[in-house]
């Protein structure tokens, strides 16, 4: 028999990468949702003018190593991306070129004969914790307090994307400080105050006798931490009282952080949210933090487009 | 031949009723959205506790003067409502029991055997907005700016009503003056500062020698209107940047009062979308100023519910 006709002992799999800043993870998932691998490289050693290359070189190796079927693939970035998930339309956050990106996309497709897309990595985040939650057929808001403000919008079916791509930049609502401009180039967005790049600013201020990570732990930055996280209640009880979720996913880096006052947190967004409904049905959950989500997040999606 | 059996001569028709607090008014269209029917009567006559005798008084009259067959019914009400439509929450602009309403609905649906839904009032001019500038296949916002700010949220196929039926509440958003408890006993909703009501308070501090209408015309309430605006174009741009919708529609009495500067209200908008996009596609209409749209907006719903 010619060899295409042999029975394929390959294993369908699909692809979730997660590319920040500093580090890219991968997650290779099976049809059932099993994890097969998870690995993690460092950015700067893959976002090279070479990228492509580079990924053809990553994604041979999995499949050799796991003999695999690639059905698709989900690339997470933290850019904007285009409507029809095809394009990057700015990389603020990364040091490459949108072109690249685009470029990628399609030799990986052909190199692959599979589908690829990009997606927003808050959404990816978000993609995983409904899954991790079981909340996958409910309206559910997901608000990342990070290095930036993170939301991602879950109507029940999916990830919400808006007219253009660009739904859910809550950390660009004008409810920052007036008279700073944001990175994004408008005044005073919400991230100039709500944000761990403002958590930060302020700790660096003056030498301090603890690192960043114990920030919630010392009396002395109470008013600081009051205020920080009122205006980010605000935040979160606006996106409450707009979309009236069933359910809200708080997670990201600052959550993260010891001593982070949760439950106080939960408090000051309840003050804010429109009484009797949705404030008395809205139901909270704390998001799992593993570095590893946002690739999950990128292959259970990819999940949902093999189809 | 029995009654029954003959040739039915009665021409199929929706009703949308509009009861705001002042006036109530009727629309009826027939299958080809084509217009039978404008009235209007004080909703003080109507929304009384003999509810259902008026309201069927009312419509029996309607039937017999067009010769109608009722398939839907859709009332719209300044009111919050159950996600199923069937309920009233909370009537703190109507002076009428929640529970009246309630038992109105089942009445009607036995009396006329159609059925009958209700909604937000400010969903219903959405519904008309949309159908008139043709756009019920884009993600549309509309921001009305009258006695409250009120929102609505057109999700390409009809109205987002989140999970527990009351999305949307912009007016209710913390973004007003923090030290004010709103009417619906939060602190520093955004009506506390943007709203119609505060326009008139603000109008009423001191004998002015011009009637209300006339404020957008003095030049001494400049720094007045300046602020208002700014704090308004705010959370307009929130919604752009939370939404990413296709189209935005404006209106609402204070949008409609003379010499409203619109273009201005767009410029500070548009200083807070984010750029490029939304900013740069996102598109934005004046709604048509008519007290029937509501109720033209209710019959077009009630002919979806019909087929």
């Amino acid at each position: 028999l010619p060899a295409e006709q042999e029975f394929d002992q390959r294993i369908s799999a699909v692809m979730g990468i997660d590319m920040g800043a500093t580090h890219t993870r991968i997650s290779l998932l099976d049809r059932n949702k099993k994890t097969l691998d998870l690995s993690k490289i460092k950015t700067a050693e893959i976002a090279t003018s070479d990228i492509f290359p580079n990924f053809k070189r990553l994604i041979d190796e999995k499949i050799k190593q796991h003999c695999l079927k690639l059905t698709a693939m989900v690339i997470g970035l933290p850019v904007t991306i285009s409507k029809d998930r095809m394009k990057v339309l700015s990389t603020s956050n990364l040091q490459i070129d949108t072109q690249l990106f685009s470029e990628l996309l399609v030799l990986l497709q052909q190199e692959f004969s599979c589908q690829v897309v990009f997606e927003r990595d808050v959404n990816l985040q978000m993609a995983y914790d409904v899954h991790h939650n079981g909340v996958e057929d409910k309206i559910v808001l997901g608000c990342y307090l990070g290095t930036g403000f993170g939301f991602s919008i879950w109507l029940g079916e999916g990830i919400y994307t808006g007219a253009h791509g660009v739904a859910g930049e809550l950390g660009h609502i004008p409810y920052g400080n007036e008279a700073e401009i944001c990175v994004c180039g408008n005044p005073g967005c919400l991230e100039t105050v709500v944000s761990g790049m403002n958590l930060r600013r302020y700790y660096e201020q003056k030498p301090q006798g603890y690192p960043l990570d114990l920030f919630f732990s010392q009396p002395e930055n109470q008013p600081f931490i009051d205020s920080f996280l009122r205006e980010g209640a605000k935040a979160v009880a606006t996106t409450i009282n707009l979309f009236d979720p069933d359910t809200v996913i708080i997670g990201g880096g600052v959550v993260d952080m010891k001593d982070f006052p949760y439950q106080y947190f939960l408090e000051l967004i309840w003050v804010h949210c429109r009484k009797p409904l949705p404030a008395e049905q809205v139901h909270f959950i704390k998001a799992a933090s593993s570095s590893f989500n946002g690739a999950i997040g990128a292959a259970l999606q990819a999940l949902k487009i093999s189809r």
